[in-house]
């Protein structure tokens, strides 16, 4: 069964196609897509040992000329000097204007592709087929590109929507099981941002989901359909898409502090812990109830996932250094913090006017050992 | 008097303020257009040292804040690594989203600066103060970015719109005269795209140009025009915006089989030549009468402009030379070549099945000694 959820974006209109074992068809939907077109796939090490073949031979099939330009895995990959090697392994590949680049593999060659292709010639096409459950529900929708900088994560990229996307759960079976879960907070927050029902139906099924049966695939287009609602409202980040953030402020400064050091905490932990933290302190500030906090908390607790600071291995993190990242996020306007609170489960909302005085003494009583 | 071209790009749209003494308000200029920003001035060490105190007095006067990020002057600059520097330095700048860039210098500095905000946090808003005559009627209108690799020019970045550009003529007194002289052959161009009575204008007008009279204002005003009419209808140059490019197929392939050395080329010479190149080729292939070709050839001499290939100093260059550059250009597309050619004077269009065979004829002709 293959779900295609549409992004409605104008003339910059995509599909997602969600399924299993769709793989073996993407270079039949490319060819459809965009017949003759030469392919340049950028992917990672890990990526290409399990999934390369498979995609080569599907495009090859299908007539495609490609070549393949691979990554070192890794957060550390999405730097100014690999975004330099992958430009100038897409312009060496001799890509013209209508042909494509492949982004294959999880967040950080979805990111670094993406913008690669955004600036090579001022804007190539390009199609993604995430390999990771976190890609496949966040990165698959909104054209957010980037990499990091020395003075932090994602500074510096473009937005650029892929033409198509192709999410395949089978791919899914071969990422650790710490990855899958932390890519399943990204799932988890589409309910809590606005969708209570889903947060239920997850409670439910989330079983199913980590077994691999028809749930995940179900998981996977609801969570697509749920980001690509607020992006088609708000393409580049002005209002509402900001709710996309909750768990993320909190989220990004933990990944921060620990220097983005993955032995310690993935994107995907950070964000579990972040949206246990924004839902602590909307109860802290009066505004969610104690339930919904409890709710949210069990639920991430029972896939496994980390809820508070001091599941964090390695030296204890402290408020100052946490609010220090938190500073330097992009999403601070004229010194007042934006956070995303709620006031309940799935009612989150945009708060502009955060007194950094209160979030530092909440992170205060949140890191203490 | 100050000239205002608008140029209507829909949410994207901008002014275009052109006139004398205008640095001396471009404080309160930004001040109106974005109260209480603060500003990041990228400029390199020639403009800087020429007028760089006069825009930062005329931004403190009207109580912005900013910081000057300084690059070494030349084309070197529009590198990998020179981004990444400008990208760090306006990141350091602290800016926030609603803060400005502000591009001061000629094409350079424009289009790397321009680079560089279109990346900061996915996009950050800047304003242009061109400090060279080709700057103010060419990179101040149409939004291009970007930068060289060693694979050719401009291979690498971004559509990215100004927010407002502010052309100051007065400081084009400051420029040499070759750097003046190459800026006015892209005033030509707009006249042998499609405005033969604004080269017919030209040719009897060049003295009050040249001489820093009013003419030189309403030239580089009605070039502003005569380019945002072309890229309103056609923004990021799928179609007729390709006209723009008359002379430049075959001006980038002299300046990259001149090593990009301002010593034997710089840009406006290349487009010199190219020009009339492509009025020779069309005349060659039987599409231009001859009257026009020595009109267009007779009035870039007349102004200092170099003409043929031959007038290039240093090493002939020969014909296969260029066409390797040729047909690296990005305007290629499926084995056939994309030039703008001319009807005659001011009846430039788009011919996109150019034979390469034909062109390296021409070539072998124009580039005997």
């Amino acid at each position: 069964m293959t779900i295609t959820v549409n992004v409605e974006l104008g003339s910059r209109s995509y599909p997602i196609f969600i399924g299993s074992a769709l793989l073996e068809t993407a270079g039949e939907r490319i060819a459809v897509l965009r017949p003759a077109a030469r392919c340049a796939i950028v992917t990672d090490v890990n990526v290409d040992a399990a999934h390369g073949d498979a995609l080569r031979k599907s495009l090859s099939q299908a007539g495609i000329e490609h070549s393949t330009i691979v990554i070192p895995a890794g957060e550390a990959s999405k730097s100014f000097a690999m975004l330099e090697t992958v430009v100038d392994a897409i312009i060496g590949a001799k890509l013209e204007r209508r042909d494509l680049v492949i982004a294959f593999g999880g967040g950080v060659v979805g990111d670094l592709a993406g913008f690669a292709a955004s600036i090579v010639r001022r804007g190539m096409d390009f199609v993604q087929i995430p390999t990771s459950l976190l890609a496949q529900v966040d990165s698959s929708v909104g054209g957010k590109t980037g990499i990091n900088t020395q003075r932090g994560k994602n500074l510096v990229g473009a937005f650029h929507q892929p033409v198509m996307v192709i999410a395949d759960t089978n791919v899914l079976r071969t990422l650790p099981a710490r990855e899958f879960r932390a890519g399943y907070a990204e799932v988890v927050k589409y309910g809590l941002i606005n969708k209570p029902e889903f947060f239920d139906w997850l409670e439910a099924g989330r079983e199913g989901i980590f077994g691999f049966g028809n749930e995940l695939g179900e998981a996977v287009a609801t969570s697509c359909r749920a980001k690509a609602e607020v992006v088609a409202a708000d393409e580049t980040e002005t209002g509402m898409r900001a709710l996309l953030n909750l768990g993320h402020t909190f989220g990004h400064a933990l990944e921060g502090a620990t220097g983005y050091d993955s032995a310690r905490l993935v994107h995907g932990e950070g964000v579990s812990i972040g949206m246990t933290l924004a839902h602590e302190f909307s109860n802290h500030m009066n505004l969610c109830d104690a339930d919904s906090v409890i709710r949210v908390r069990d639920h991430l607790r029972a896939v496994g996932l980390p809820v508070s600071v001091s599941e964090i291995p390695g030296n204890p993190l402290d408020a100052a250094t946490l609010m220090k990242f938190i500073a330097q996020d992009k999403k601070v306007s004229r010194g007042r913090l934006t956070f995303i609170l709620t006031k309940g489960l799935g009612q989150s909302y945009i708060a502009d006017d955060v007194s950094p005085e209160k979030v530092m003494s909440f992170l205060e009583e949140k890191t203490l050992k």
